[in-house]
């Protein structure tokens, strides 16, 4: 099967651990926040973003607008890490965006649905899309400007079209393809498919770009197995920010690709930047840190049930997927519940420097359980019966 | 390759238009949320899974508490459709379980990584086991209980222990088994190969249950990928609650299957009753509904690129994996934005009810990207540069 095929280095080399970060941060926001955002706000993301080491910051288009314009230099001016990215959708917006004061040093060309008129024949509207993208990628070469090319919608496209505009731009000199799931629909399994059939009819010999969409919660999924089929460059943005329910969001990403590739993942991008990233993005956006995000979220490293939390004290590993550390971030055990266990809250008593017997932690876990099931604990409340029964056990 | 042939029919019959959904949100929710669930609560939220058909609704074991063993009873009084579920850990729990009056019909044995003491060797603690759960096994079935069991940490365990386990409680009678990703480490390919591997060995003929942690954001690829090979059993929660990162949440698995399948989901599962289930199980658990969650999220079916919103009043699918409408739920075109196109415009000028020429809506969209240029717009700050620009043509 190709899965263990690839795995163990077939045909396709699996590139999950030479992966490239492509981080659409600043251009969905530009197009999804409520508020248009400021050119302050723009420099601090795009400071996070390099902060955190991504490959790629993906701009608004200083073709759309003058403010887009002058955004792009005041990034540009900020002398980053990060190549700039733009993307196009013809030769006017090309000339723009390789405009050296604009510092873009990577164009994509994007074509879409919306590019076939209805009023002419489907060959025809081919035809026309391939000779301008073949001009578009030719005048950027000509700029020395690294270039993508995609297809806006690639999972429901004709096959034939995708790979004879694929070959045509390659020969014209495009750096990389792009893979788009611009409707959030597709599988990990069409994706592997789709890489595998695009690899191995030759059509491409170099880079593969993805950008998926998470309409149906298949984003991160699609991507570690567009990776493992021979993708080479991931689109992100930070909490998956997008239109409609966003992208593949860079922490939850990071999370995998920490698993899958930990010494690359480690050694290339500084994952302790992550939170800090997303605490600038959220605040720009206004939107809430979701409370099952990945890394982040409120939940993510903390430990309840009794018999998770002892293995948790024991062994983090046997319930963790990763050391929380590596992102600066503790795990936490939490005692307030009627299912919690003496292990735990013996690490909380230690936690609070209370001297105590195992019988007399057992004892006072007996208490916070029976008062849990009769009301609502908060940590502070537990902290509370803790004390108290310390103070008794001092007293006696 | 694998994926393929599956696809088309080989050897691993897919179960993507035949899955059945186990969801555990009110065992997950008593273990996980900061307050314990009431009863009243408990009913509530069963009855709300019930409206959305899920095939079985996990409860906390009532071997747990007495109080667990009350809720159990008041919740198989309400004569639900779906069978409750619970899941034991040895004879003991199982024999409280399947008691009578708990009515419990389905009840999951699961084998923890913790059940290996340390102080005897791993053979003898894998014949232990093996033991025990045979035990469990055959006593339920003598209940007349559905059985299934399960190995807390499938894909970091010995593939031969594994094996053997299975093959003893098929023999013993288990109705299925159950693959954990305890820790939310697996990928949508290692997915596939292991169950690939297991149904090829025809080691397992019946029915296998898969439950996908979410700590790297791959669970609901996982949860897909596993029906395409053969799995039949997915386990949920509402939102995806659940210690740490959560499970596969049943929003954006049911998103996910309405695509793959639209015609068994549709048929099988109340869509429309997704809103009011996640309501009550946020308000229950006391958290928000994510800015992206799929289907639900505020965004999710917002448009606002100009572009897009244009392609989206002409042919919805062009940018919509699924029709809002599936699930009750209505599309929204913003054009409160510097990016907004004059087709949206024109769409929300027609819902207010005024009449404008093309060219009329031209001039006042480019008056909205101009003030929004500015300054930030909300859709009434729109609405009302629409009644000011339509009185000042009626004056004119």
């Amino acid at each position: 099967m190709s899965a263990t095929a690839n795995a163990a280095g077939g045909s396709s080399p699996s590139n999950v651990a030479s992966y490239k970060i492509l981080d659409s941060t600043l251009r969905e926001a530009d197009q999804w926040a409520t508020n248009p955002l400021s050119r302050d706000t723009k420099v601090a993301i795009a400071k996070a973003l390099d902060s955190f080491a991504v490959d790629y910051i993906e701009i608004t288009s200083p073709s759309s607008s003058e403010q887009a314009l002058e955004d792009s230099k005041a990034i540009a001016a900020l002398g980053l890490k990060a190549k700039l990215h733009a993307h196009v959708r013809d030769l006017d917006d090309a000339k723009k965006a390789a405009s050296v004061d604009a510092g873009v040093r990577s164009v994509g060309l994007v074509v879409g649905a919306s590019s076939f008129s209805s009023d002419v024949s489907h060959e025809k509207s081919m035809e026309k899309i391939q000779e301008s993208a073949v001009e578009v990628i030719a005048y950027l070469k000509s700029q020395n400007v690294e270039t993508q090319f995609s297809f806006e919608d690639t999972f429901r496209s004709d096959l034939v079209d995708l790979l004879s505009l694929y070959q045509a731009v390659k020969e014209a000199g495009a750096d990389r393809v792009g893979i788009n799931d611009i409707i959030g629909g597709t599988t990990p399994r069409l994706v592997d498919d789709n890489e595998e059939l695009t690899k191995r009819k030759g059509v491409i010999n170099g880079d593969i770009e993805c950008r998926f969409h998470d309409e149906t919660g298949c984003a991160v999924g699609n991507a570690v197995t567009a990776l493992e089929a021979g993708a080479t460059h991931i689109d992100t943005t930070v909490l998956g920010i997008g239109e409609r329910n966003g992208l593949v969001p860079l922490g939850a990403f990071s999370a995998r690709m920490l698993v899958a590739a930990p010494e690359y993942t480690k050694g290339k991008y500084n994952l302790k930047e992550l939170k800090a990233l997303e605490t600038v993005v959220s605040e720009a956006v206004n939107i809430n840190v979701p409370y099952n995000n990945p890394v982040t979220g409120f939940s993510a490293f903390t430990h309840k049930a009794g018999i998770h939390a002892k293995a948790i004290l024991n062994n983090p590993s046997t319930y963790e997927v990763f050391d929380p550390a590596e992102y600066g971030i503790s795990r936490n055990v939490a005692i307030n519940s009627r299912v919690t266990g003496w292990n735990a809250v013996r690490s909380r008593v230690d936690q609070l420097g209370l001297v105590m017997t195992d019988d007399e932690v057992k004892a006072v876990t007996a208490k916070i359980k029976q008062t849990a099931d009769t009301r609502p604990l908060t940590i502070e409340d537990t902290d509370n019966i803790l004390h108290a029964f310390h103070a008794e056990l001092k007293k006696a």
